[in-house]
């Protein structure tokens, strides 16, 4: 496993009362297993597609190829698409680039989920579009934002004199649908997504994997760290061996024997940033519905030692911490003694920055237990397409057996329809402009 | 006033039985009178003096020079510190840079606020140490993570044969501390901070204003829409004129009469991004303390749309809202009615992005207010920097006030100290590596 996971500051045996008892905790372990076999079950009958992804290479050949094109023909690529058509794909670009530009060789990726006039000017400004690729992803066809942000670039390569069907790819579920009738009218090549993969459980399917495979990422790594977790669910392995079980239970114990509301990811890696947030939308759309649902809030280790910990470790008991923490001793560059001779300087002399990210997370771990907060720590040796791909393999499991266990539908998203409709109807009320 | 409030949306007679009770709102809105006092007398003695910077123009002068300099000294600049030190000219700056790289004539700043050694190893693939300047902002000059920044920079420098006094500037408190000492070692600047501005507070300072500068911003106007926002304080208005003691109620009447225990902001504008996280800074650490405190949650529209507004709307009625919107219509590319044939796109054909972006934000507030949420719409005519310095007082006062509603200090952090110390334990018994 890619990965573990320590629960032991999560008890009130270790951290005071208001940890969990561990007798709550075994039960909502024991609960979850009519959950792990529905898993088996949806695998076997094929109704929940998502799950044989991590098994699948026949769609990666021609992936590659086209990835292969993208990264010859172009030298930026920017993927319109937003939400989960969005958020796996750029937390598996993070892996490349951290946002100081693409080592050499490899490919910037611009993941465009907005539509603010400003930025939209910023990015028609910075391009050259005859060197810009693109990629367009709506799995229904139909999502507003990124219809209209296609429709600006269609433009944009129209007055360039620029063929779209040559540097444009679409994804999109099969059947009718605006996407794909614009697609057609313009020759873009649209490939499939499967419509029973909802955009948030989308990041192992070609959403995800043609963006990390531009960015020169290896998508069958991805898959292979995603199965390595899911594998043992499927084989029918109990819930205490099992994670992502052990963290759903855990969430679920503590909303319903602890009154904690709120669930905290903090990854001690800027390149798992983005993957806070793909965790934000996957666990709040997943289980915020009937009244239910516990808020996810996005952190950063070091960054929000020095914004949130205060409120977290000060304020009201009502959050569950997950640090995920890496191996870093003796990384990056060192603090050389000659420059270190001052007294105050003798903690950090002739040590690396990686070792102060690694005392940094062993302190934050610490004093979140210490001060009584149930708080979660899962280590990984290294960050790279095969840790990726079980962190986030983990983490849709644990979503959707915490949705088993708390009765929700964790594939749904009916509240978010009506903004929809409500938008759309403003737009059209809007009076055009003369053209 | 640069920008209007609007808390139609709040109340149990607009929205159903979870908005407020005006009655409620009304006396917590009373109840503001003394903080609001308060803050006219520190004014007036000067123990506050976060509120004698809108102000002050005295400093400008040379922090313009300075700016001007590294602008023609330097291609790019980075910006070593965290939290406070580096939240505050992040949001400035990202008015002038909105993550395509500058625009012509301007300077790319980078944020360097952790100590990723894979973050650092990308940085210094990347720069050209030869044509990059520094900052370096700690205002107690005894950060870990920014003294160890400096060090392995100033380690980068001396391999490369390049003078740390020509390319770097400090700013600390007046007084000794490691940093001091180390700027004095190897003949660096240092500009004084205020000891009595906390970093949350500092952004009107040089801590946010030499950045800004450095950005080409107008370090005046973000002042004078400061001033904007406060003077109406100091010249004793009654709260009900004020609209951060209204937020201030609103948000504190929220959580005594409703069991409201987080708060979300959303800002409408891809440059406000930066923004909505140094306002979660301002609020956890400000008001997160003996057991209370709301949870600050940031947010981006449209983006979050397709990630949290499905839990906000169907999940537990716990938040308060606040939407930052913008006057965005007509802005933009145009959806060329030649391009939107299809039926499907009537809604959209001869509108523009900025249209799209105007609708979004009405239908969203609408729904959320629909939803029976509490929904505070601030309105922005335009985003420049005026608007920010005015954003930005709005939200140091209401915080201000919200805290002695409370009863807890805005101004201190006691509870991060533990960690600092552990970290520091915890790396000082790391052995150290071979040199």
């Amino acid at each position: 496993m890619p990965y573990t996971q320590d629960l032991t500051s999560c008890f009130a045996d270790t951290i005071g009362p208001r940890g969990l008892d561990r007798g709550d905790f075994e039960s909502a372990l024991e609960a979850t297993a009519p959950g792990l076999a529905g898993i088996g079950e949806a695998y076997a009958d094929g109704s929940l597609p998502l799950l044989r992804l991590p098994g699948r290479r026949s769609d990666l050949d021609e992936l590659i190829r086209l990835a292969d094109r993208y990264r010859s023909d172009f030298d930026e690529v920017a993927v319109l698409g937003t939400g989960g058509s969005s958020l796996g794909g750029r937390s598996l670009c993070a892996l490349a680039d951290r946002g100081f530009g693409p080592p050499a060789g490899a490919h910037r990726l611009r993941f465009m989920d907005n539509v603010d006039p400003d930025t939209w000017e910023a990015l028609f400004a910075a391009l050259d579009l005859r060197r810009t690729g693109w990629l367009v992803v709506s799995k229904s066809g139909e999502t507003a934002e990124t219809v209209a942000q296609l429709l600006v670039v269609l433009d944009a390569l129209d007055r360039g004199g620029l063929d779209a069907g040559e540097r444009m790819t679409a994804v999109a579920q099969p059947g009718d649908s605006t996407l794909r009738r614009i697609a057609a009218a313009h020759g873009i090549s649209v490939l499939d997504c499967d419509p029973g993969i909802g955009g948030r459980y989308s990041v192992l399917s070609v959403a995800g994997l043609l963006p990390a495979a531009i960015a020169g990422l290896d998508g069958a790594a991805v898959r292979g760290g995603a199965s390595e977790v899911l594998d043992p669910v499927l084989a029918g392995a109990a819930p205490d061996s099992i994670p992502a079980a052990q963290g759903a239970a855990l969430a679920v114990a503590a909303y319903r024997t602890r009154e904690i509301a709120q669930t905290v990811l903090m990854p001690y890696a800027d390149a798992l940033s983005a993957f806070a947030l793909w965790f934000r939308q996957l666990w709040a759309e997943s289980l915020g519905k009937d009244g239910a649902g516990t808020t996810p809030i996005d952190a950063l280790g070091t960054v929000d030692q020095h914004s949130q910990l205060q409120l977290w470790l000060d304020g009201p008991a009502d959050k569950l911490f997950t640090l995920v923490t890496l191996e870093r001793a003796g990384l990056g560059a060192e603090v050389p003694s000659a420059l270190a001779a001052d007294p105050g300087l003798s903690y950090i002399r002739g040590r690396t920055i990686g070792d102060l990210m690694e005392a940094e997370q062993r302190a934050t771990a610490g004093t979140l237990a210490r001060n009584g907060r149930l708080t979660r720590v899962i280590s990984l040796p290294g960050l790279d397409e095969r840790a990726m791909g079980a962190l986030m393999m983990h983490f849709m499991l644990e979503t959707m057996i915490a949705a088993h266990l708390l009765g929700v539908d964790a594939f749904d998203q009916p509240a978010v329809e009506e903004g929809k409709i409500l938008a759309r109807s403003y737009l059209a009320a809007t009076s055009r402009r003369a053209t």
